[in-house]
């Protein structure tokens, strides 16, 4: 018989249940009971991945981190941060698995992506099939086959004034009579250009062919190239394929890559990478659907300035050179022969507008989907990829800027730093007593580096923990073997060899590296800072943050506030969203209102260029401390500090 | 000192001179003074080669046939055809020299070519070049490239909403930055797709290059390619050039080229050819006008329909099988990229408008230089080429044909034919007396076989010696070897082996040529007559014939009408107007208006498929007859033929 203090707590859904005294900690209670629940923190309430929701029973929560004040009231509480008052019943929710993020094709799944804005897209679209029968010509109606396409396509459809370009052309003749005048005719009725027509003819297919259309959205990443194919009947996207971008192989960042295009048919060589890279997807996209890849006959693809002037085989030397200056941003639309697509040779491959040299159409696209342009409230919108892309503004206003960040968080400049994938620890959790960390690392593999989002968290953890100071000078009076003097100076030991694939070599993070990661870090709040401030705000001022980019998926909000990467305000502002740039394009593949739109915004949108700005230099080095010089701006992440007795 | 009965006639320039007595026939009189005169004819009167004039002094004309009623006025008198009543001064032209018409490039000698009416192309010119200071990019102003160089147009010279491709686009960043921001930019500010533009960016060069603008006026004949090398800004034409067609290896006609078509490859091999041809051309002339062939910004393209379908890689299959229906008769333009012309890239490379299989835009060029399409006479125009195409018409209406006459005055088809190039017999006088020949041969070299205009020069003068009756058939019960039956039949020997080059074999022409010959002249009078009668009118009130193409040229009119190739009509009807497609296209590249008529021209123009028409096989048949069935057609030839006793 269970005492006033001795309470049963059952856990579900397994079922297993353990005696607890009043006051327990809800953690070990689950620990006795043999429920597994994961303490990556160590018990400090600080991860958030213990969280479990109390159905019955009362309990005393000493801390209410990480949870919602909708999870609140839907019962959740940290188990290690929770005390026992009574019976209970616990459910506790099966352990997160962890993200394996090795860019893995995703399964076909049709997904009906929602658009920013409502958009009749299918009432006006910019592609069209016909279904036409058409009379065979004769020695008394002997028109041209291209004018009578035209006039049977004026007569039966009042569609007027019909253009064609060579490649179509040249299978017309055969494609009228091999189908015995009995057609589907693909037309484009606009491009953004050209927003009242005329309608060009694409193709000519046999029969009726109508019940199929298909356009693709291209993402062209530095690191990574997406492809959603759309079914331009549905709206719906069909499939998705992604895979790295091939130039990766003459550089790993914009830069680089600029410097390679000066080579002798360096720039030439690039632009058959990348497009090497995305028909491959398209190939593999095509197969999965069983189309052919000429079936696809549109083709939007968004992708920063660098990216696409190396799609386009502009050349970017400008770019990289001060007054950084591309040779254009709001490139009209070309054929998919002109580049080599593997896709319907007349079909227009339309690059989505930037605004500048480091704010391009991944942006543009980024500021569409996330649906920055058409809110009320003040907005940040974030693209954390290969470079720190900042928006402000809402749909009255726009203002850029790019931080050149530089590619610490993608690996580049760290000495154990790596790319997210398979091996990459992408999560660390210091304890404050024995500055011992545990970590999680991508496939649950040994590890062999650490990526971004690992980084944000080391360093988080290092500075929260004490380890390391505000300035990244790593705490050498710890009595620990994890801090150490090595060849390249101070550094703190995340792995042991012995515990890593290659067992050779500690996993480690040095000083030098730590400086790097705060000066990236201190472009991207600098940014922030000098943003609010051009246009005469605080940033505690902005109503929501909205984080798109391939890296931004994966950052932990905290950390990165914690350190000082992102701003310090309430989580629930923050949003994350995906591959903005892809969705962005998706939207204005699928609707002319939407391609518009993004004009309106790269049109709308200011570029402060940074390096011209005489408050940036100001605003970095005051970023160039954990979480930042102005603590009064970090309330929560001094909060926390104290609680764990570094303040 | 000389009786009354005996004059001295003194021949000027060459100062040399002759007794002759009253009466005697002055030609006689030169050859005695050893002035050379020349008479192929024989001294019959009828091939007008011993024209002189007197200058003084009185004769008795017997005939004034060749001889206009200006000459006439003028003094001229035809020396075999003049008897000498009083002392004489007479001037003897130089002898004309035999025409070497082996496709000579033509020596470099700038041509303002009229332009069929007046037309204001310098006011507003399709190509435009503009000299533009730009103020380089700096941080507080980085507007890229391409925003740039369009803000300082619209700026300065108010020219708004410019554009762009690619090839362009890709060179503009070196180009700008290379000249200093000092450049002369390139701007297409028309096509007649885009009347009102926008206009295009073709080229940045360094520095002040407004001075020169080149364009390129194309023929593309099935036998033939002529290049006008045009100096934009003066207007004329700076030079040309030609050259066989390479195409000639894979059929001589247009039926064989598109057969060839068909083999696997064929169409683009064909392609290749004629771009190679022109290519050659292009580098040819740029080089003797010391320019780059990048610095010439357009091209106009005239050609029958098969030839611009070749050229743009249409297939041609349908143009040859009824109901003969081409691709199309009005390409949009294309680049020179697209089609691999060595000019510059972005250039627009304008096909002239057709109006059908058989008849193209050489042929609504045709109607445009000719100024049958602004004239209210009523007009026939014929292009005789490897096929005979018709117009009939005046600034109002205009009816066209096509005449599938065969490659019989091409020379194919025919046992002793052959192309006119050194060697081909061009021109023939048969003595009605002996039935023995006298002939010209281009080069003034041995004979190897008969040109077309030799054939038709053959033709008539075997009819009107009466060496062959009106239905073609030898007159074998004359006494000449030259009538002989051979392998293949009866034939006439034109030359003996010993007179030609390689002396193994007589040139002959058999029945069977003759009837080959006949069917050819049958289907272009047939023409002549369908086509007029479908309009209600008498080939008698047709005002002026009006001679375009390249075998055009040499046609010799009297004797196309002997034969009753050409209506029988004053002489003063007829006019030769060289290469007219060349010619139009040249108008069409200088002028907008001029481009704008021949889309007016190609609409205005009706087609008359002969193949569909009942007449017209009434008509051929009646025109199998030499010179025709109804022989009240041909006055003059029937007075002719009465003067020589075969009638």
């Amino acid at each position: 018989m269970p005492s006033a203090d001795n309470h049963t707590i059952i856990f579900q859904p397994s079922g297993l249940s353990a005696q607890a005294e009043r006051g327990a900690i809800l953690s070990d209670a689950a620990i006795a009971a043999g429920v597994p629940i994961s303490l990556p923190c160590g018990g400090q309430g600080r991860c958030g991945r213990c969280k479990v929701v109390i159905t019955k029973g009362q309990v005393e929560r000493r801390s209410e981190g990480k949870i919602s004040a909708t999870e609140l009231e839907q019962g959740y509480a940290l188990a290690c941060q929770t005390r026992v008052l009574s019976d209970l019943e616990v459910f506790v929710p099966p352990i997160e698995e962890v993200l394996i993020r090795k860019l893995p094709t995703e399964k076909k799944a049709e997904k009906a992506y929602e658009l920013p804005v409502a958009c009749e897209w299918a009432s006006h679209p910019t592609l069209r099939k016909i279904h036409l029968q058409i009379e065979p010509p004769s020695l008394l109606d002997n028109t041209t086959d291209f004018e009578r396409l035209s006039r049977e396509l004026a007569r039966q459809h009042d569609i007027r004034d019909l253009t064609v370009d060579l490649p179509t052309l040249r299978r017309l003749a055969k494609a009228l009579r091999g189908a015995d005048w009995d057609i589907t005719a693909t037309l484009e009725m606009s491009t953004w250009t050209n927003p009242d027509g005329p309608p060009r003819l694409l193709d000519v297919a046999p029969g009726d062919q109508t019940q199929t259309l298909y356009g693709i959205a291209v993402d062209i990443g530095t690191t990574s190239n997406v492809v959603y194919l759309v079914d331009m009947v549905s709206g719906k996207v069909v499939d998705t394929a992604s895979a790295y971008n091939m130039q990766i192989s003459c550089g790993e960042d914009v830069i680089s890559r600029i410097i390679y295009a000066k080579k002798p048919g360096g720039l030439e060589h690039l632009q058959r990478l990348v497009v090497q890279t995305l028909n491959g997807l398209i190939d593999e996209l095509a197969q999965r659907a069983k189309i052919a890849t000429s079936d696809i006959h549109k083709m939007i693809v968004a992708g920063n300035t660098t990216m696409i002037h190396l799609f386009l085989g502009l050349d970017p030397e400008a770019i990289r050179l001060e007054p950084y200056i591309p040779t254009v941003t709001h490139p009209s639309p070309a054929r998919a022969y002109e580049l080599g697509m593997h896709i319907n040779p007349d079909a227009t491959v339309d690059c989505l507008p930037g605004v500048g040299a480091y704010v391009g159409g991944d942006i543009t696209a980024g500021v569409l989907s996330s649906k920055l342009f058409a809110t009320d409230k003040l907005s940040l919108f974030i693209d954390v990829g290969t470079n720190g892309e900042i928006v402000l503004g809402n749909s009255d206003w726009l203002i850029s800027c790019a931080c050149s960040a530089g590619p610490a968080f993608e690996g580049a400049g760290v000495r154990s730093g790596m790319r997210a994938t398979m091996g990459a620890i992408e999560e660390v959790w210091i304890s404050a007593k024995t500055a011992e960390p545990t970590y999680s690392v991508i496939g649950d593999a040994p590890p062999e580096g650490i990526c971004g989002s690992g980084m944000i968290s080391l360093l988080a953890e290092m500075f929260i923990s004490g380890v390391m100071d505000k300035a990244g000078k790593l705490n050498r009076t710890l009595d620990t073997p994890r801090i150490r003097v090595g060849d390249h100076g101070p550094e703190y030991v995340v792995a042991w060899a012995s515990e890593t694939r290659k067992k050779t070599e500690d996993i480690v993070i040095t000083e030098a590296d730590i400086s790097n990661l705060i000066r990236a870090k201190a472009a991207i709040y600098a940014g922030f800072s000098v943003l609010t401030r051009s246009v005469g705000i605080e940033l505690a001022d902005v109503e929501q943050v909205l984080i798109g980019g391939a890296f931004g998926k994966y950052i932990d909000v905290e950390k990165a506030i914690q350190i000082g990467l992102l701003p310090d305000m309430p989580w629930d502002r923050f949003h994350y969203l995906g591959n903005t740039s892809a969705l962005g394009a998706y939207a204005a593949l699928l609707c002319s209102d939407m391609r518009a739109a993004v004009v309106d915004i790269a049109n709308k949108m200011t570029y402060l260029e940074l390096s011209a700005d005489n408050t940036f230099m100001d605003q970095f080095t005051s970023a160039l401390f954990l979480p930042h010089t102005d603590t009064a701006s970090f309330p929560a992440v001094m909060r926390l500090l104290q609680s764990v007795g570094q303040a």
